[in-house]
Parts: C-alpha cells; structure tokens; sequence
C-alpha cells in the first residue's frame, strides 16, 4: 500500500520560498504565473497486513506530528491501494 | 486557473532526506512504515485568459527547465480550472 502526503502553508503564512522562485521566473520569462508557494510531499511504502482505515489512521498521526507542522501548514493525505 | 507540479526524485536516486527521516520515525515507534521518499509541491496561480492546453505547455516548460532537474527528478502537473 502506498501512501501520499502534501504538506502546505496555510494561506496566511508568508512563503518566502515561493516569492524568491516567482521573481526568479519573472525574470527569466513566465509572465503568466500569478503567484507560486511551495509545499511538501511524501510517498510513503506501507508494509502490508494493515487495513487502509488503520493504515490512515496512522499516517494521518504522522503528518500531524511529524511530517507538518499543524501551527502553520495545512496537509493531505491520500492512501492508494 | 491553478497548476499543481509534484517533483519527485527519480526511483534510482537515492535520497538521504527520506531515509533519515525513514530512521527517525522508527525510532518514535510507526512500524508500519516500510520506506519513505520526500519530493517538492508547488501550487502555480496562473492568470486568466490563457487557454488549458497554452497554460499546460508553459507550466511543463516551466517544471522542466526550472522546478525539477530532469538528469534525476521526475515531476507531474496537473491544470485544475
């Protein structure tokens, strides 16, 4: 079983990051990007032998207490089979 | 219009980031888990008035020469209207 997790910035914390990467490709030439942020993403291999609800739920513990930060990211989990 | 890319490094790469953090939650105790992989996730805002398939082969330019580096990442897009 494969696990996916996307952590993010709330939309009300700054991204430095993404604002250096947009002015970046201003410069060098992609008007049409409004704005970029930059997040997180995590494959996860689970062992098998676990039920996707049991399998959620401790990835869904994870992200919360390892991979994101929950005071300032936003993440999303999504489990494939 | 939103564009979503998910960089991700090449399944030959070896990547040191997820194997530390790999080592680090076995250590807090997620059995479970039997390998993990860290990659990037950007969101691109896009302005208006560029068509699907236009803002499509900006953004896969864009993810080629400048979000991934091809030689040993591989990336993903997705337009969302």
């Amino acid at each position: 079983m494969k696990a996916k997790v996307y952590v993010t910035l709330k939309p009300s914390v700054l991204d430095p990051q993404g604002k250096a990467i947009h002015q970046a490709i201003k410069t060098i030439g992609y008007p049409s990007v409004a704005d970029i942020r930059q997040g997180k993403y995590f494959e996860l291999n689970i062992k098998e032998g676990l039920s996707e609800e049991d399998a959620r739920q401790e990835i869904q513990h994870l992200a919360h207490s390892v991979l994101a930060n929950p005071v300032i990211e936003d993440y999303k989990i999504e489990i494939e089979k």
